[in-house]
């Protein structure tokens, strides 16, 4: 159904006349996509101020059988949060309030509408640690973090977003509201239904507010740069440093040498500190929240037995924040010094970490088959096996046309994927971009599970339609 | 339906004349139920040999009619896997073996009938540690503990049996097979289907296999009993503890001073260290996989601080692997050392750990006021805020008129704990013995979504039906 003045004005009758935008100044920020591959076509967007108001307009629309996307921070990479002219944009902007913290509990309970990076300052006033961490964390919202089961840069040790979340609350695409805001660490009184929302990208209802886990405030840290010169060392040195470790290695980051030339060529601040060419590079974290731990003895003798192991060939150590930051900066930069190299063709991809020496092998060998001069930058988080398959195009080429090979080198790609079984959005989600990808790699069983849950939960079809799954 | 003659044979087909039990000795082990509340009435149990045998018999079910009871190794508390007289048992115990392990990755893949101790065996032959452990590890089945989310003495540092598994093989209640047997630490490829198996205690499908996360092997464990005189100190000194050992803490479990005589009293080789007699202990452990970690300095140093801070009054430190022994022999006996005390009313309930000494105070007051001479018998999993709130009966009180006050105490303990929030189901899972308590206690738009999902995955309401959710 279109959206008529009529229904606006029920709109601005529910959450008053500032809350409901039309102008299109007003809309833009709403309507842009950070790739720049969709663009948002909403004639309104609804900002709602708590549950009870987003309770009251999913309703209206469902009763108007009008549908709605909802949008956190519109940092998405794969359109999910992308609308069309005949839908509301439900924003949880306005939502952003801690609703309580518990220190002994290990827990915070918040606004859907929460930015990321105020939620790891909340938990560094507790005394604590929250470890979602990722490139977005200024702008990104914890809503769409758990709508989308966000990755980042810590999941080896204290796992995806929604390993970071007990408990929900959630408006279903009725109006209605489920309260499963428990700030328990065991609850098995029925189906995990929280666990549908999170990764669910808004497609069976609009998570508002959620308890989130957090750690012990972290003591020490020491982060190093790596250089390995055999990429089937890499997987057998993680193993090694969580074992060395006592489980302490909070991130195992992957560079590939172009990837690192990117950053060194384009970013501020980013050198080179190596005497001579790696073919690829390790940036490897322990942390730890005991004090007086000697992490750092720890450390340099796990560096020093893979060193005469012969596994890394060249490294530093981080001797200070500094330079903690610069090593990180030049890990985080890698997507935006990308941009100076002209287009390029992404994949968000996991496989066993095991398997991630091979296939990194056979994909490289295989998209340079196809693409003479191709310029790949794998990097990654190798810990979880997830790795950014991002390639550059060559050098002088036309960017549309290099572009009009996306489709072709997913395919290349995501076969190598597939039939190593590993996934074909390891931490991004599917959005749009993927919906007929995942159709046509998984199992028709699966895709009819999901429909089914889809069709059972959301039987007007109005939330976030034609994301994730589409029924058929 | 009625289970035929006609039926049996096709059975026989299917897997073969000695997989196909009907004599009422055969029968037996799988109709028996582990607290003496229910038995089960299945004319015939079942024990498939491999996935495709399982969805061959599910298929069979459901073109008949007949419902089935997926079972494993049959030591459930709730009544999950009692069966009625016109339905199957589905045994997994045939499908024991491990299909692969991947020490890199930290993954093993496991078919449902392994029984859980093999697999803590199997880890520990791939130089690992799989977390999972509980009482009935000797007998239960991997299947079992993934369908019921087992919980265990290891939750708070590694999670629920949910937080071990990235993958699951399932046979739908059409007989269909869904391969989501994926080794991946992150995968965004669409809803979390997983999640609905685990926890769903075989009435959304039949888990046949799984991907299992393993974690580094252990160097290093330190073990102590503790004395506490305030219990609202109890909860502090944990906290504590998860930051001063850098979360190397994997166990902290309560056990009040009543469950500890009865452990001294009853159980062989377990006596009284303190001179005086203390309300609470904790029994704490440290560990680690680092190597040359001074884990025993950490501790000593811990619990020299919590000594000198007044919150612990007494402690011994196990000096030997067979004292570790002899101290979670004290707390895995309770109990069967309560057995010894006639009839015990138990409940298996989580609050916040921050609430834990509210409810205790609260609940204590409580029960006893309603029965006096009453004998409270608490303990359990503190770290996870979940308490085993078991009554043990008054000296010389009728058994049966004691037990008669079933429903009674749990209204008055149950009350308190969804007043604070919590679960009253922490880690047994619903089966049939609180199917009604939990459609007392949750909100009818959370009973709603979950008949919803029963419907929609399992139509003909085959699939262990009247457990978890009765649809209506």
């Amino acid at each position: 159904m279109a959206v008529t003045d009529a229904f606006l004005s029920t709109l601005r009758s529910l959450v008053g006349d500032k809350a409901v935008l039309t102008d299109a100044s007003d809309r833009e920020p709403y309507l842009t996509e950070e790739r720049g591959l969709y663009r948002g076509q909403a004639p309104v967007v609804v900002r709602p101020a708590n549950t009870a108001e987003v309770a009251a307009v999913v309703k209206a629309c469902a009763d108007a059988g009008i549908s709605i996307v909802p949008q956190g921070g519109n940092t998405g990479l794969c359109g999910g949060a992308v609308s069309a002219e005949t839908q509301v944009i439900l924003s949880l902007g306005r939502m952003n309030k801690v609703r309580g913290v518990d220190p002994i509990n290990f827990t915070m309970t918040v606004d859907a509408g929460c930015i990321l990076q105020d939620l790891q300052a909340e938990a560094d006033k507790m005394g604590c640690y929250f470890p979602l961490a990722l490139g977005a964390q200024g702008t990104c919202q914890i809503g769409g973090n758990l709508s989308t089961n966000a990755g980042g840069i810590n999941v080896l040790r204290y796992g995806n977003t929604r390993d970071l979340c007990l408990g929900l609350e959630v408006v279903l695409p009725d109006g209605r509201v489920w309260d499963g805001l428990r700030a328990l660490g065991k609850d098995n009184t029925g189906y995990a239904l929280k666990h549908l929302f999170i990764g669910g990208e808004g497609t069976l209802g609009i998570i508002t507010g959620a308890v989130l886990k957090v750690y012990p405030g972290l003591a020490e840290r020491q982060t190093a740069l790596l250089a390995v010169d055999d990429i089937n060392a890499v997987t057998a040195l993680l193993a090694k440093a969580r074992s060395w470790s006592g489980d302490a290695v909070t991130a195992f980051e992957l560079v590939s040498r172009f990837a690192f030339e990117l950053a060194c060529r384009h970013l501020s601040g980013v050198n080179d500190p190596f005497e001579e060419a790696h073919p690829w590079y390790v940036l490897v974290e322990f942390s730890t929240s005991r004090p007086n731990a000697d992490l750092r003895g720890l450390f340099e003798s796990f560096l020093e037995a893979a060193f005469e192991d012969g596994i890394i060939v060249d490294g530093i150590v981080a001797e200070s924040l500094e330079q903690t930051r610069q090593l990180w900066h030049m890990r985080e930069g890698i997507p935006e010094a990308q941009k100076h190299e002209g287009a390029s063709i992404k994949h968000d991809v996991a496989v066993p970490v095991s398997s991630v020496p091979e296939f990194l092998t056979r994909a490289l060998a295989a998209v340079c088959e196809r693409l003479p001069g191709l310029r790949p930058c794998p990097f990654g988080h190798v810990g979880d096996g997830n790795i950014h398959f991002n390639l550059t195009q060559p050098v002088g080429m036309d960017k549309d046309e290099y572009l009009a090979l996306w489709e072709d080198m997913n395919r290349i790609v995501h076969d190598i994927v597939v039939e190593m079984k590993g996934s074909i959005s390891a931490e991004h989600g599917v959005g749009q971009l993927k919906v007929e990808e995942i159709i046509h790699y998984k199992d028709a069983v699966e895709i009819d599970l999901m429909r089914t849950l889809k069709v059972a939960m959301d039987p007007k079809g109005i939330m976030n339609p034609g994301k994730v799954v589409n029924p058929q």
